[in-house]
């Protein structure tokens, strides 16, 4: 177990005190009144008190480190007494500050007791005060539990977790609501309509374990980091083993809390499809039946949704005047942030 | 400290033995060899071996329930050896399934030490396997810091956490790939185009505290819940003053990972909205300066971005040949889910 978070190595503040050697990794000076005690543990030795803890006291020239800290008891407390002023400021937990003063800190290497880490956490929380920060942000791994109960005591809030890392945050400022931005809000489903031309058909299919037996698109939810697009092509193959070119978007649906979003929003994109392949190789785990399907038989058949009919006019239309008359399109632009990318869908329109 | 979790009531299984009334809030059998030991803590008595624990024995005759136990040991002995068989199936963590053969547990109310978690934990996920349970839930409180430290030993993954509370997960069929959907990807900000008819004007503003110096449509971040049409209409009167009506979505960009996302996505609408008030009364917190400017301006504005003149370009297309050139409009339906409705966003077409 190190202790690696601050690093105020008192080695060369202290040099070397007779037979001891102290390299503290960590220090915590809230007071000056020592009373030094502890037990031995190999080479490490751990010093506490109500008012001052320091941690790893190395005994580098073979005596026992109980021994010898009996032995040159008066020395170091005289020492101790001075220095414990001049580390005072090492006491908080160390971050880094971004530009909305917030503090940051990466707890993953942490590894304070319960009763230690309230006494860090207390001092930067009253040091960040003074320096006006207006919220901290601590990087909690799952394993570390003690983080997660001592933070809860002191106001903290989970911002957002995932896999092995939680996020935590305290918004400082109590004169003034809390302008944290909430994390993501929609989770994004991608439908596909491979169109054919030729037949003016459209490829359907029908969910197994879903409570609902309805004719649909088939589609799925993207991937982190996966375009509109990618997430069209993809869940249309993996579903029917059909393989498509995306075409464009016809439409999205924005729906709140919907069943399995976790109570997150659902942005629902259905895209048009340019079918590559026809033959049917459909899911055996996700799909219960798919097939090519007339759209002038599903903008009314009765086992889709209403939202399946108007998709199925839509695309009608489209074949009749012209899938320009429809299609919202969409083109890859730099964005102002270095090196990354976007897509923009509009309506195309002339000058 | 109760221990709720898990109510096996031994006072019906076992009636009174003796002087002793066994009221057992919790129970853990794996095993009969049984080895009674333990203390006294006022009238609860606990008995743990490592084969066998369980909490909380009544002594209700005055007697204490340390002498007692003793007197009595060889009659519960036998009766433990018995009734241990009977309870085994309460030995585990109380869930509800889910109609995707998953186990939901609630560990809000859980409050025990890590040593017995552990063991409940252990004897939980070997019965859910037997079952052929495909996945575990775990709903924990923040301040439950233990329940992270050994969940994350058996495993499992924060899959999201807000506020107060996370929700772990562990995928227990180690032959399949995890079909666990991931939580939300996007955060959806919107930006309102108010367009003045009359002189050809829209608002844009300056945002304070951006790296860019650069005109835009004010905006910014959908609640949770919150419609696109709603964000637009409110943030444009928190940003500027101006009160406006949403007419249709224009356009809308898919960007991943942009700064301040969280590792998220972003996927950004831009309305036009009708505005119903002309004066300017800006936020001083966050708006640098706010000002009505000609479209034909914006849309070379060395000050303003690529996609801003784009928008420009494209409102005044639509000033020029009909907003019905340019919307992407939307109405509300019902959804198969009862109750739910949702918005559905395209182009307008005939028949």
């Amino acid at each position: 177990m190190t202790r690696n978070l601050l690093n105020c190595n008192m080695s060369q503040t202290f040099g070397s005190v007779g037979c001891l050697k102290l390299s503290c990794r960590f220090i915590l000076c809230t007071g000056t009144n020592i009373n030094i005690g502890g037990k031995l543990a190999a080479k490490h030795y751990t010093i506490r008190s109500n008012n001052f803890l320091f941690d790893t006291v190395v005994c580098d020239n073979g005596y026992s480190a109980n021994k010898a800290i009996h032995v040159r008891h008066s020395l170091i407390q005289k020492r101790l007494f001075f220095y414990s002023t001049l580390c005072t400021k090492e006491a908080i937990l160390s971050g880094e500050t971004d530009r909305y003063n917030g503090v940051w800190v990466d707890m993953t290497k942490n590894s304070l007791s319960e009763d230690d880490l309230t006494k860090v956490l207390l001092a930067s929380l009253e040091a960040w005060k003074k320096d006006k920060i207006k919220a901290v942000w601590l990087q909690v791994p799952l394993s570390r539990g003690t983080v997660f109960s001592v933070s809860s005591k002191f106001g903290f809030q989970f911002h957002h977790a995932e896999g092995e890392k939680a996020l935590l945050y305290l918004w400082m400022n109590t004169q003034q609501e809390s302008r944290i931005p909430i994390f993501a809000t929609h989770q994004v489903g991608v439908s596909g309509m491979a169109v054919r031309d030729d037949t003016k058909e459209v490829l359907v299919v029908k969910d197994k374990n879903r409570p609902f037996q309805l004719w649909k698109f088939p589609g799925g939810l993207s991937d982190l980091g996966e375009d509109i697009a990618a997430t069209a092509e993809r869940e249309v193959f993996e579903e029917t083993g059909v393989k498509t070119e995306y075409q464009s978007v016809l439409a999205f649906r924005q729906q709140h809390k919907p069943p399995g979003a976790f109570g997150r929003s659902d942005l629902y994109v259905i895209c048009r499809l340019k079918p590559l392949t026809y033959e049917l190789n459909p899911c055996q785990e996700e799909i219960e039946s798919c097939r090519w399907m007339s759209l002038e038989e599903l903008k009314s058949e009765v086992q889709a949704t209403s939202l399946t009919h108007i998709m199925a006019e839509l695309v009608l239309y489209g074949l009749r005047h012209g899938f320009q008359q429809v299609d919202i399109t969409s083109y890859q632009m730099a964005s102002i942030y270095k090196g990354l990318k976007f897509h923009i869908f509009h309506r195309p329109f002339g000058s």
